[in-house]
C-alpha cells in the first residue's frame, strides 16, 4: 500500500482517523488547541507505546503553530509570530543561567526547499567565543554555539555523526535541530512551524535506518524545529484520487515514481524559506536570552 | 471548464486529441518526429488560423528537443545537447554575417523554477562593445546584446516595453528571448527544450492581455526558447483524477485554487535550473558565433 | 603628473588644498558643516563655472553624511540613519504629490565593490503597477519604477542609454541614480554617503567621455546617492609616499600600474555593501512615502 | 617594529633578504626553481630548526606555482594548470590505492576573498558514501570526505577543533586543508597557488596562538593548499614607504591600524576566487583519482 507521507504530528493524527481498518480509538494520544499571540497552537503529546506504533513516531511532545498571519503580511506579524514561537520554545527548552546551547542547522543549503536549516543558522546570534574572551561585557547572555552539519553528499559524513562529535567540543546543555519537512496537505506549506522535544531522524521520512539525532545519541535534552515546504508529489496525488472518488491503492508503484524526485512547492519558495529562516532564527534568539530584543538581534546579525 | 495549462506546442496537441467533444482531424497543424545527435526532436508546424485556434498558439515552427541524456549525466551528454541545440537553434535564425542579435533573459531570477532567462544570459557572450572598440581582434564573432528585463513586481515597467526600448537602442537583426515554462506532464519539466519562430507573449498562460514579444512590436524575428520548469498543480491534480476514473470538471475552482501558487517541480530545481542555463547559454554561443569550441566559450565567460 | 582619485566633492575640496601650486582661495565654492539626527553632514555647493574647474565637478549641491555610527552599530542607529538621509534626499527630490520616480542602481552586481546600486534596487519598493491597478488601495504612495541596467560588459549597451530608454517609458518626475564610489581616504570607505544634484557621468572617475545621467539627458532632475567602497591603491600609495616624505610625481605610470585593478576595501565589503544599500534603499522609500514606518518597508519587501 | 606580513614561505626569505641586521647567509632553508607544464615552480624547503626561525614557518616542503597564465585566459590555460597542481599534489600526498581523504575549506564563504577554502569544497568530489555503497560501481575512485568548518565566529568552535573532530569521526589517510593567504607583494594576488606539507595554524598570520592543523593534532599527513587573495594594507603602504625612500619603522601603529580590516584586492575578487576555486578543486579531484578527466570531473559535479 502506498504510504501518504507526513512529518508532522498533527497530520498524522488525521491520517490514523482516515484509516478505514482501523476501529476504535486512538489511544496513548493526547490531543488540544490553543492561542498563542493570535496564532493557532496544536499539541499533540505520544504518551505511550500505543501511540508511537500507531503514529509512526517516537514518544514525546509535538507542538505546532499556524504562522498564516505571516504569510499574508499582517501588521507586525513577523514581531508577534517571534514572539509567540520564542515563548514555546522557551517552555521546551527549560534552560537554566549560563546554560550553553548548540543550534544545528540540517538540510541542504543549494536546494531551496531544503535551505531552512542553514539560512536559520544564518539567523542565530553565536556567541561562546565572545563570552569566553570577554563573560562580563555580555550579560544575560549564554553561550551558543551553531553548526551547519551538510549532507552526506556533500561531505561524506552523517549529520547526526558530525553533530555527535561538535557536541563531544562544545558540551551544550541543549541542543536545538532546524530542519525541513513534507506535510501531507498543501495548505500546510510553509505555514506551520513544529517543535518536538523528541529530536530527529534525519531523512527518517525516506525509510532509510539513520542514526538519531536525540538525548539517547548527544547526551543532551534535543529539541527540533521544522517547517514544511513540500507536499511528496505522490502524496497528493493519492488524496487527489481519494478526494475524486478513486483509490490509487492498487497501484502504489505509480505514486511512488510520482513522488520521486518531484514536490509540490510554492513558486516563490525561495522568498518563503528566506522569511520562515529569518523567523525561527530570531525566535532562537529570543528564547535563549530573553533580554533581546528584535532591534538588538538586527543589530547583532548585521 | 477547468483548463489544462501547457506553454509547449507538442502537449497543446495531446490535449487536443484528448477532448472528448472534438471530432476529426487537427487541420492546420503538421507534426513530425526525428533525431539529433541522438536527442528527439519533435516538430509542430500551425500553418493557418484553424490550427492556431484550435491549439490556442500564434501560427509559426515549434521544435521540442528531448535532453533526457543531459540530465541523467551520460558521457558527453552536455557536448551534444549544446551542439544539437546550436544547430536547431541556427537552422531557425537563418544569420548573415555581421548581422546582430540581442537575447533577452526573461523571468525573475529571485524565483528558481523562473531563473532559467536571467541564469542564460550570465551564460551569453555579450561582444557588442568590444567589436566596436576592436573589430579586426574578434573575427568570425557577430555583435551580440544581452538583457534581463526583470519582472513587472521588481521594475513596475512590463517586459516587453522594456525590451522594445532596448531594441530600440541596439537595432538587432534578430532577438532571442528565453523564458521558463509551464508543461502539463511531470516527465517533461527540466527535459525538454521548446524553440519556436514566434516569439512570446510574456505571462500568456496566465491569461493576462499582454503585449506581445515578436516581429510585429520589435520589428526584427524573434526566436523564443523556452524550458519547462514547473506543472501547474491544479493541471496536475486534473490529470491524476482523469486518470482515477474520475473528472472534476464541476469542480474547477477548486483546481485553480490548488494552481494557484503552487507548482510540482523537481526538489533540486536549483541544479536542474543552472545545469540548462548553462546548456542553453552555450548553444546560443555556438549558434551565433560558429567557429567556437565549448572550451573557447568557458575561457571567454570565466 | 599622477592625479589622486575622489568621487567625493568634499574630498576634491580637500586635495584642491593641498595643491602647492594654488595661490588664493577657493572661489566658487561654498562648503558649510551641520549635524542631522547625529550624523555629521557637509555641504558642497559649486556655484560658479571656476568652481566646477577648480575641482573638476559639474556646479550643483554636493551634500556628504558620516554614517560611523551606524557602522560601528550603535543603538537605533539604523533608524536614525535612515531618518537622517530620507531627510536629506527629500530635501534634495522636492516631489509634490502624485509625482513619480525611477530608481536607477548603476554597477555590476558580480562584483561586491560595484554591487551597491543593484542592492540598492532590491531594497526599493516598486509600486508604479499597483497604483495603476489599484490607485485607491495605496493612498499616500507614489508610483516608483526600478532599474538594475548592468554594465557595458553585461549587456553591450552604455547603462546612460538605457535608462533613458527607460525614462521615456516610465516618464518619471524625477530620476534617483545610485552607485559606489571611489574616495581618496580610506577612512570613507563605506562610511560617507553622497547626495548630488547633479546626476553622475557613469565612470567619469577611470577618464572615459561617457555620456551623462543628468536632467540635460533625462529631461527631468536626477538626483545621484553615490557611496564609496574603495580607495584606488595608486591613490593610497601616492598619499602615503607623500606622508613619507617622498613624492611620486615623477613615476606616475607606477601608481597608474599599481592602481589597474587594485583596490583598497574593508575585508569584510560583503557585510557592508549589504547594510549600506539596505540603508539607502529604505531611505528612499521613506523620502518618497513619507508616510511609511520602517516595519511597513520590511513587510512590504518581504 | 611593524612587521610586514606574508603567508608565503617564498616571499618570508625575500623579507629576510631584506633585513639590514641580517648577515651573512640563510642557513637551513634550501631554495630552487623550475618549470611545470609551463608555469613556475619554485620550491623553498626548510631543513632545520635555524631555518624556521629565521622564516618564522614551521620545517618543512612549501611549493609555489606562478598561475598568470591562467588568469590571463591563455589558451587551454585551465587543463595545463590543473595538471601542473595535480602533479604537484600528487608528489606531497604519496597516496596508495585504497587510502581515504578528508578535504577541508577553511574561512569564510560570506566574505569573498576569504571563501577560497569553502568554494573548493563544491568544487571536490565527494565520494566516501558512494563507495561504501557500491564500492564495485567505482572502479579507481578513492573515498573522499569533505568539509567546511566555517570560522570561529560563525560556530563558536575553533576550525581546527572541528577538523579534528570529523578526523576522528572519517579516519582519512591524508588531510588536505585550502586556506586564503595574505601576500606582501600585490603582484602575487590571485596568482600564485602554494602547497605545503606542513599543515597549517589557522590564523597564524594574525599572531593568535590556535591550535594547528598538521600530523600532530590529527594524526595524518596534512597538505595546506593556499592562494593569496589579498596584501594587508599596512603591509603595501610600509613597501611604498620605503621604496619612496622613507621607512615607517617609527610610526608601527599607524601601519597596523591601516591594516586593521583594510586589504588590498583586485575590484574583481569574486570571479577571481570563483576561478581559481574551481582550479584547485579540479586538481585535487585528478591528483586523488588519477584515472578523471576534466569532462568526468563535470559530469560528477553537474
Amino acid at each position: 500500500m502506498f504510504r501518504k507521507r507526513t512529518d508532522l504530528a498533527c497530520e498524522a493524527v488525521e491520517l490514523w482517523g482516515e484509516g478505514a481498518e482501523r476501529a476504535g480509538e486512538l489511544s496513548g494520544v493526547i490531543s488540544s488547541e490553543r492561542k498563542r499571540e493570535g496564532f493557532p497552537v496544536a499539541t499533540v503529546e505520544i504518551i505511550n507505546e500505543r501511540g508511537a506504533d500507531a503514529l509512526g513516531k517516537p514518544m514525546g511532545k509535538y507542538v505546532t503553530i499556524e504562522i498564516d498571519g505571516l504569510i499574508n503580511r499582517e501588521d507586525k506579524a513577523f514581531s508577534r509570530a517571534a514572539e509567540a514561537l520564542a515563548a514555546e520554545l522557551g517552555e521546551m527548552l527549560r534552560l537554566r543561567d549560563g546554560e550553553s546551547v548548540l543550534v544545528a542547522g540540517l538540510g541542504n543549503r543549494a536546494i531551496t526547499p531544503d535551505a531552512i536549516g542553514p539560512e536559520t543558522v544564518k539567523n542565530t546570534m553565536v556567541t561562546s567565543h565572545l563570552i569566553e574572551h570577554m563573560p562580563e561585557a555580555f550579560p544575560g547572555i549564554r553561550r551558543v554555539f551553531a553548526i551547519e552539519p551538510g549532507v552526506l553528499g556533500t561531505t561524506g559524513i552523517e549529520s547526526a555523526r558530525l553533530i555527535k562529535a561538535v557536541a563531544g567540543i562544545a558540551r551544550p546543555d541543549r541542543v536545538i535541530v532546524v530542519d525541513a519537512l513534507a506535510a501531507r496537505r498543501t495548505a500546510r506549506i510553509c505555514r506551520t512551524v513544529q517543535l518536538a522535544d523528541t529530536g530527529i531522524i534525519p531523512g527518517s521520512g525516506v525509510g532509510n535506518a539513520r542514526e538519531g539525532i536525540n538525548r539517547e545519541t548527544l547526551g543532551a535534552p534535543v529539541i527540533a524545529i521544522g517547517v514544511p515546504t513540500v507536499v511528496d508529489a505522490g502524496t497528493l496525488a493519492a488524496d487527489i484520487a481519494s478526494r475524486a472518488g478513486a483509490t490509487w491503492d492498487d497501484n502504489p508503484e505509480a505514486l511512488e515514481r510520482l513522488g520521486a524526485g518531484l514536490v509540490v512547492t510554492p513558486k516563490d519558495i525561495d522568498a518563503y524559506v528566506g522569511d520562515i529562516s529569518k523567523l525561527i532564527g530570531y525566535a532562537i534568539n529570543m528564547a535563549l536570552h530573553r533580554s533581546l530584543t528584535t532591534e538588538d538581534i538586527t543589530m547583532f546579525l548585521g
